[in-house]
Order: structure tokens, then C-alpha cells, then sequence
């Protein structure tokens, strides 16, 4: 078993879906992720909060077997997000973002972190992915995910982490702006030319597709009766398919599909309440069974051959 | 292996899409599934065409095992649609329809056509189909399609309809509005509520959703470099799932899976070109190939317990 580093934000956000809403709830991509890849191993947490972070999802956190040591607590306001969903519950209108302490954050790593091989680079300015990078001592398997945001302004130091990492994470939408090109295998082709071995492409409710040197791999969203709040699910997918493969501590193709499925699996956990409450919920046995329906969900005879 | 029976448009279409535009060329649902169930049974053909329809495609469709009997020429001229597609290729603006001799359509099946153990009510009005099954003896199997035209404009005679069938191929979008139900796995619990034991969702380039009583099914669609024309790709589908099942004669849980795969096959072939141009040139063994892919693209090992 291998410890996973993840990078990114901790977060109040305040969300409006069609479902109800919630104020500063906990968020940001380190929480979300964090959360989800605990439940397959040891995480190790960097990220910036301001004075008003309370303690307890800390301890919560710690709990879980995510060392904190990485989450330094800086003078002022904690990163703060707001936005609403429609019924479709796709992208979210952002309605408010106050960037507070995360406006000067720049990743500085605990020593005992530089040496693990598993990393995640969430979504933040691919300034600062280029520096945890550079703080590394050599892992095994760097992800990382990104957002129109980045690839509209920063897209040179954007193509630069790019190169530098073994799987990129990307939304649908995104990873045909990034290639520019509207087929989505054509641009997978594209995007694995920059550099990634591994390229998996979140298609929300529908799942995601993973592009190896081997082929392409489909994971199938597990099908939902109740989505209250889609926030954090891409960084829940990426904590369970980064967690689980740090978990078995090797990246062969058999064990990446296997780690996108159950990506999709903590995903689906997720977005069946606001903020990280039915995720942190959730038991281990809940996990498998939704990995043996998802197993079941896609699970057919070979057609014979016509005559 | 049992014949199969559909009843539907046979047309002329004019489409527009990003990569090109045809002019006048073959389309209709009917033409679209006859086309793709022959490559697995023998197939009866209820439609009818004007005057202007030329011998060739009739033709061919005889040489493909399709009975054209029921294909009625009436004075007049053939239906002709026109539309557009944008880069999205998901629903076209219709720029244009003229229903022609469709106008007066009024299904009349050839005594040994009412023997038929499969049938297919495409998307007509649901008079037309209600029309067909008082003259059917019992059919084993039947699926009807339907679209949001006569979900707005004909509800009553849809559910009349939709209450006597064992199958409903619908829209994603069109499931949502039949069932006023934004969440799909909801909706799809009330169409089945209204008869069907069996429902298939389609999803585009995203594969489709099979609901029975056993269970749930998602059978991806084959991911493609180039699409050219979606056009017929739902009645292309069908015409892989009904000529499936009618071949083997039997509608089992594993039977009706391995249909909505050929299904998602052969739609995978006919946005490859405009009209059936690609679809009516495939060869069984590129069938057997991309039923292959499929099951390789949704194949992964078993997840071990969480400990």
C-alpha cells in the first residue's frame, strides 16, 4: 500500500440545486478527494485555510487516516464558493467566488510527502502544479485535473504540467476545448500527444472513459434514483480511482479500469447528498456492492458470431 | 428464427451536419430498421412511398431478405424531411417536413405479415399503431418507439399504445417528458408502471439503458472517430435489437442484453455515413468485430472486497 499526496483547496461552498440548498458547507477539491481516496489508503493532505476553518473536519479528516500536517492555516478567510445547478444538474452557474487565503497559496511540502508515489493535482493554477512537481522526489504515478479556467489562461504552464504527468482527468466538454477537436476519441488522440499515458474523461451521469496505450476502457456511472448535488464529484472520482490504485500500489491496465470504476462508484456516493455528508457516510460494504452492480450493470454474453 | 414485422416511414431526407449534406436521400424509419434487422432475420415492411420512389432501393431491400409486399406505392409523392445537424450531432432542427402520401397512411398488413412473432410499431402516430396491433394474431414480442410530438399531441392513443406493447424505445430526453420525471432511473420505473415489462433508453453517443424486471442494463455505444449524420441511428438500433431477438427466437434477460448491444452496434455503423450509405455496406464480420470491442470496452476484473 502506497500513500497518495493530493494538492488543491479546501472550501466553504454554497450551493442552490432544485433539490434545497446549504451555506458554507465544507468543499474543495482536497476535501472531496481526501475523503474518498481514505477509504483505500493512507492520504496525505496539502492545502491553505484562513482562521475561520474550524477544527473538527480537521480532527474528521485525521480520523480518516489523512495527515493534515500539509493543510497550513493562514491569516484571513477561507476560499469561498457559491453557485447554483438547474434540474439537468450539469455544469453550475458560478454565482460568487472570494478566493481569500487560496489567492496567495503556493504548495509547500512537508519532507516525509515529497518521497510518495501517488499524487493528485487537483484543479488549481497549473503555476502551482509545476511547483509541487518540482518539490517531488521522482513517484510513480502523478494525476492531475484542470478546468476551462486554466486552459482559456494559463495554457502554456497548463501544456508544460501537462507533459510532466502520467494521467490527465479531465470533463468532457474541457477535453475538447484542451484538443480542439469535437469527436472525443480523436480528441483522447490529442491529448495523450501532449505527454499523458492515461486520460480519463468525466461524462457525469454517464460515466467516464479511460484512454490507455492499451485501448479504451468505459466505467458506466452507477444509474441513481436521487442526485441532490453533483459539487465534488470529479474529485471524488479521482480520490477512489487514485486511492484505489495506490491501494494496490501499481498502475497495470487491469488494475486502472478496475480503479475507474470505482472512482465512479465513490462519485455516486457523493452527489446523493450537499457537501461530503453521504460520502463520509458511507461504510466499505456499501462500496462493494455498488462495485458488484456496477460489475452487473454492464454484464453481458459474448454474441456469437453471425452466420 | 422468427420473421420480424415493421411498420413505419419510408422517406426521402435532406440533411445538413458540419461535415456535408445530402439531398433527397433514403430515410425513414422503416428503411433505417429494415436495413439493420436484415443483417440477422427476414423482415416484413409495412409503409408507403409516392410515385417519384425509384425501383432500386425496393430492390435491394428484397435482396437483403426484406418482404416489401406491405411497401404500398399511392399517387402522390413520398415523405421528404429535412434538417440540420450542429457540431453536438444530438437533436436536428427540421427545417422542413412534408408528409406527402404519409399524410393519409393508414397501415394495412398483408394477411401473413399478422403472423409475425416480432414487431416493431416505429415512430408514427399512435392511431396508426393501435391500428396495427387489432390486426395482428398475437404477436410474442412488441416494441413501439414514439417522440415528443405525439407525447405533446396524442397522449391518449400513446398510452393506449404504450399499454399493450412488451417494449418502448424512447429518447433520453422524450423518457423524462413521457414520465414528467427528471431523474431517468425514476422515470423509467413510471413507463414501466404503464405497461412495458421491457424499456430501452437511448442515449446517443453514449450507449443505451435497458430496464426489465430483472434488472438494469447500460450497453455503451462504440466510440467513433468520425460521425458524420446521426439519422436513423434509433431506428438503426432497433432494427439490431428486434432482428436479434427475432433470430434467436426468444426475449430472455441475456438475450434481450446481448440485443441492445447489436443495437448500439449497428447504430454505430450507420452515423458513419450519411442515409444507410455505411450501414447497408457492412459485412457480418465487421458486426462480430464491434460487438467484440464493445464487450472488451466494458471488461474488467472483479473488484476484491474492501478490508
Amino acid at each position: 500500500m502506497s500513500r497518495v499526496l493530493v494538492v488543491g483547496s479546501v472550501a466553504f461552498d454554497s450551493v442552490e440545486t432544485p433539490f434545497g440548498e446549504v451555506d458554507d458547507a465544507l468543499g474543495g477539491s482536497a476535501l472531496f478527494f481526501s475523503t474518498s481516496a481514505s477509504y483505500f489508503t493512507d492520504v496525505d493532505l496539502v492545502a491553505v485555510v484562513g482562521e475561520d476553518f474550524p477544527e473538527e473536519p480537521i480532527d474528521d479528516l485525521e480520523d480518516r487516516g489523512v495527515d493534515t500536517t500539509g493543510l497550513h492555516t493562514q491569516e484571513g478567510e477561507t476560499f469561498r464558493w457559491e453557485g447554483r445547478y438547474g434540474y439537468d444538474l450539469n455544469e453550475p452557474e458560478t454565482l460568487d467566488t472570494q478566493l481569500n487565503v487560496f489567492g496567495d497559496f503556493h504548495p509547500e511540502l512537508p519532507e516525509d510527502y515529497r518521497e510518495d508515489d501517488f499524487v493528485f493535482l487537483a484543479n488549481i493554477d497549473p503555476s502551482l502544479q509545476l511547483e509541487v512537481l518540482e518539490q517531488m522526489q521522482g513517484p510513480e504515478f502523478v494525476a492531475l485535473d484542470t478546468m476551462n479556467f486554466w486552459i482559456d489562461n494559463k495554457p502554456d504552464e497548463l501544456r508544460e504540467a501537462i507533459e510532466q504527468v502520467d494521467m490527465l482527468l479531465i470533463n468532457e466538454m474541457e477535453a475538447r476545448q484542451l484538443a480542439d477537436e469535437a469527436n472525443i476519441v480523436q480528441a483522447a488522440q490529442h491529448i495523450r500527444d501532449m505527454g499523458p499515458s492515461f486520460l480519463a474523461i468525466k461524462r457525469g451521469e454517464y460515466g467516464s472513459l479511460l484512454f490507455t496505450p492499451e485501448g479504451t476502457f468505459f466505467a458506466p456511472a452507477y444509474p441513481l434514483e436521487e442526485v441532490y448535488d453533483p459539487t465534488g464529484a470529479g474529485d471524488t472520482f479521482a480520490g477512489g480511482l487514485l486511492g484505489y490504485l495506490a491501494r494496490e500500489g501499481e498502475f497495470s491496465e487491469s488494475r486502472l479500469r478496475q480503479a475507474n470504476v470505482v472512482g465512479g462508484v465513490m462519485a455516486s456516493f457523493c452527489v446523493e447528498d450537499f457537501s461530503h455528508n453521504a460520502l463520509q457516510a458511507v461504510e466499505q460494504k456499501d462500496i462493494d456492492a455498488r462495485a458488484d452492480q456496477v460489475e452487473r450493470l454492464v454484464d453481458f454474453e459474448s454474441i456469437d458470431a453471425i452466420e
